[in-house]
């Protein structure tokens, strides 16, 4: 059985350590709006005080709501919020594109994609940004939960690039029950999971529900259909996590 | 001793052998105008063929200089060199952080790594865009070779990210004689190493030679102060390749 409260502190114990380590200052966080980043935050505010905390919102041709849900979690834990628009810079990117000439109709996978990179990199440019302001280290912290992790459901060089992981081992139900224990707001908790991107919740885009993926990986009854669909997302997430490298 | 023919081969094996057991057909890379993009170009072609190879331009505020010595390396090998400047992508984004009012002294190290990062993302756009055009996958070819690894000198989430790395296990001096065996134009293989952002050379910003680098990964001699300056480089880097995650 899972044990939100004592799994909650050993969550701030590891971040705790490993700041105190590496000598570290702060986090910086995208905030989506969503679940996991909310209970990431508050689970760094806990592990290394609210004043070493930022969040970011990055709107980059997305929902005017993610942005007040994120802000409804800056306020519940108290750390600071800050905004960088991404939509100029997404337009800008475009607009070099377009030069190229190219079918618009030839890019729906690249513009889904390169929106988390460009939130990566801002994640980073605020962390370095931070860590010269305060004269100490900040690093980026990682929102992606084990049942995305396991069918693949990221973004390469976007929000699988971080500094550390928080929830990579937790399942949708385990941050969930975090999530509750750290009392993050309802409307953030139980939202239904989307990238704010595509237009469709997650589980529409994959295809399974987060439930059962938990339930798959925890070996517990599933249809078979279902069953097959998991492990062929996960097949064919293998090329994300292992870059093949020439050895002499 | 190191045999660059047969080292040739074996990497050119390694490249199709990955390709064909994953269905794929193209390859995208940055051409820096540097060596290590060219000697990884030039291999790409002889293992999936020149007209599966894409390079791209990514000026940055960066040297014209870089764009002509990349032109040299397409033109020699005949693969397909498109221009995609992020200057105004990198204005765009820096319009955003300047909305935040901090001095733009706070912004150094940020800036020279937001650069690596948007080439990333648009490594990783014409990749997919190129995977819609032609029908058929492309990915994104790694060009670090050791010693920049070993000293951590990558940016996490930029030139660190791809599908695949060819020169992970090559020092300087094995890219160079692969490099001339595949005929790699002299301009472009004996150019003194920068990253083209900094202004300085690779070697004044690591404050140590690849030569030495690769000596003492073979274990050569070397004077005691360098040795150490390496040991620091490679410890400092250590959180760039292990990013510590919770586990329950």
């Amino acid at each position: 059985m899972f044990d939100a409260k004592k799994e909650t502190e050993r969550i701030v114990d590891f971040i705790r350590n490993y700041y105190k380590e590496n000598n570290l200052k702060g986090a910086v966080l995208g905030i989506s709006g969503g679940k996991d980043s909310a209970v990431v935050a508050a689970l760094l505010v806990k592990a290394i005080g609210v004043e070493n905390v930022v969040g970011i919102t990055m709107s980059c041709e997305s929902k005017e709501e993610d942005k007040t849900d994120a802000k409804i979690v800056a306020d519940k834990y108290g750390f600071e919020l800050i905004n960088i628009d991404l939509t100029e810079t997404y337009h800008a990117f475009k607009k070099q594109i377009h030069d190229l000439n190219v079918d618009e109709k030839m890019l729906v996978d690249s513009d889904i994609n390169i929106k988390p990179r460009l939130r990566m990199s801002a994640n980073y440019y605020v962390a370095a940004m931070y860590t010269h302001i305060k004269g100490a280290p900040y690093i980026v912290a990682g929102t992606s939960n084990k049942c995305e992790l396991y069918v693949g459901y990221f973004t390469k060089g976007g929000d699988s690039t971080y500094d550390i992981g928080v929830l990579n081992n937790l399942t949708v139900d385990e941050v969930i029950a975090v999530g509750e224990y750290l009392e993050v707001p309802d409307a953030v908790l139980h939202k239904t999971p989307s990238d704010g991107l595509s237009g469709k919740s997650d589980e529409d885009k994959l295809g399974v529900k987060y439930k059962d993926i938990a339930k798959y990986m925890n070996g517990e009854e599933l249809e078979e259909e279902t069953k097959e669909k998991i492990a062929r997302l996960h097949r064919n997430a293998h090329h994300k996590f292992n870059i093949p490298v020439y050895n002499k």
